[in-house]
């Protein structure tokens, strides 16, 4: 017989604009076997719903012990009374009651949060973050996102939806961002914008971009931020200039979040930063020459320890924490 | 015989880099009596301590009670174990044990705090804050100062120094900032850069300038904000385009730091906020038209309650919640 110890175990559910992970955590935070789906969010939230729950049924059958229940992190902003998805722009969702549905379907507990929450989560109990009371993660990909932890606790603010990181403007006569303001750090340095901006440069300068165009096939709607880090890896000019820029934004970005929030680490994930991990050392670098110096003294810049995993892990660590009592987020 | 509950009292003192604010306050938070000394930064602390303890006696024999001790809020970066002010530009301090000095001359406990956090407790439990968990404190002074209380609690970061607000960065390229940086907010929108903006455009073009430089009696370096706000009050074409400018890049950085808090409540005050008390209706607005709908749905921007008295309140208010065991802060 196993020893219950061993045996404790839940789900941890990453659903994005692209793809949803799902994973089964055991209770130290170890991954034991994970799934990614596409999300074709043009399906429709029951259509989601049901890959999910399949998936699910899927992990539970291999193994003769049933998870505690379930944790997700959404793409999305989340009412917390009810686990009702308030708006999620990248799944194209209005108030879903993905919590209900969900617990129903699978009679189990589910919890639910924001991605980036869970992510942050993650870092925190299980990766760059652990032991520590004052953090900020921000994790740059196609868009930019984050979470605060301050004085212990992670900030869920007045509406739930503390956190926007990639939304401070950076640059008040900047371009436009998504949300409708302009200048955003997102606007500058998301993973959208920086193709965004490579391919007016592209456009702009053929011959400047030309293995920017060689590595979309000539597409130009295919330079992606991808292929831009892998460029700029490579030592292409144009990409080395489109990331500059967006290091120049990051830097200043970071360094109003350290002033404001005086965290003692500061943790960089994501898609861009996972291309190109130096950028977690050139941040640093920056913000701890840029900001005030009582609270650039005391701050470490750390990459994420779980990158892809932050997410499942987070969200399956949060579900093991409330369903074990251990803490009611 | 006064009952008990009359006599409780603390002495509140808000030391700036110009000014000594050095009130009686009882403990519903009503201030008895002030005084306002000039500071003398040049005069070096034990003179300027010397003058605070001898105000407080003066406060103390004027009553048949003794205070149960003293809070001071400081223009500084703050120690809080040993209560030493480690920095105060603006009083060109470096490693003062005012805690300890005060404490043995005045023979009180003494409770120390960064006078920007003093103000904003002032504003949280007397003020335009009461009964809010969430809400973020802009002071628009000279500098800009903040405080922010997240989940019920005010946030003091990993070295004490949370809620540097006016040094988050709102132009990538903007002008650079007393702190080191460029871009801050406090760089385009604080006293200070109000006045320079304003000297750059006299001089630029002096007959657009003119009744800026007659309200400096023709001296050029006495064009000050407070001038500016005057003059833009009275309908004058260059002081409301400076201070459109600054509502500008008050807009950008609140804009930021709501997506970032998502606080209930955004409180505004400082003298320039008190020289033109529209520009919190103003800066409202632009708030709730370009932060995330989210986080600016809840969101109500509130003129300060306790102006000039915000940080004598906090500070003695503070002390009082220490000292009679309410609260460890």
């Amino acid at each position: 017989m196993r020893m219950k110890n061993n045996t404790r175990w839940t789900i941890g559910v990453d659903l994005g604009g692209t793809k949803i992970d799902i994973a089964r955590v055991d209770e130290s935070g170890r991954v034991l076997i994970r799934r990614r789906l596409a999300t074709r969010a043009n399906e429709g939230p029951a259509a989601i719903e049901a890959k999910i729950i399949d998936t699910v049924r899927e992990l539970q059958q291999q193994v003769d012990s049933l998870p505690l229940g379930l944790g997700i992190g959404v793409a999305g902003q989340i009412d917390p009374v009810g686990g009702i998805v308030r708006y999620a722009p990248n799944l194209n969702w209005r108030n879903v009651p993905l919590q209900a549905s969900l617990g129903q379907a699978l009679e189990l507990p589910v919890i639910i949060t924001n991605d980036v929450r869970a992510a942050t989560w993650g870092e925190w109990y299980h990766g760059a973050g652990q032991g520590c009371d004052d953090l900020l993660c921000l994790f740059v990909g196609t868009g930019i996102g984050g979470g605060v932890v301050s004085g212990g606790e992670l900030l869920t603010g007045c509406s739930n939806t503390a956190g926007e990181l990639g939304h401070i403007t950076v640059d008040l006569h900047g371009p436009y961002c998504h949300c409708g303001n302009r200048g955003c750090l997102e606007a500058l340095a998301g993973g959208w914008a920086i193709a965004r901006n490579a391919r007016e440069a592209v456009k702009a300068d053929p011959a400047a971009g030309a293995l920017l165009l060689q590595k979309a096939e000539g597409n130009l709607e295919g330079v992606t931020a991808k292929i831009v880090t892998e460029a700029a890896r490579e030592g292409d000019h144009l990409s080395l200039h489109l990331i500059d820029e967006a290091v120049v934004a990051l830097i200043a970005g970071t360094v109003g979040l350290v002033n404001a929030f005086n965290p003692c680490r500061l943790i960089l994930g994501g898609g861009v930063i996972e291309g190109m991990p130096e950028l977690v050392d050139r941040i640093g670098k920056g913000v701890h020459q840029r900001a005030l110096a009582a609270a650039g003294a005391p701050l470490q810049v750390l990459p994420s320890q779980l990158g892809n995993d932050a997410g499942v892990i987070g969200s399956a660590m949060l579900a093991m924490r409330v369903l074990t009592g251990k803490e009611i987020p």
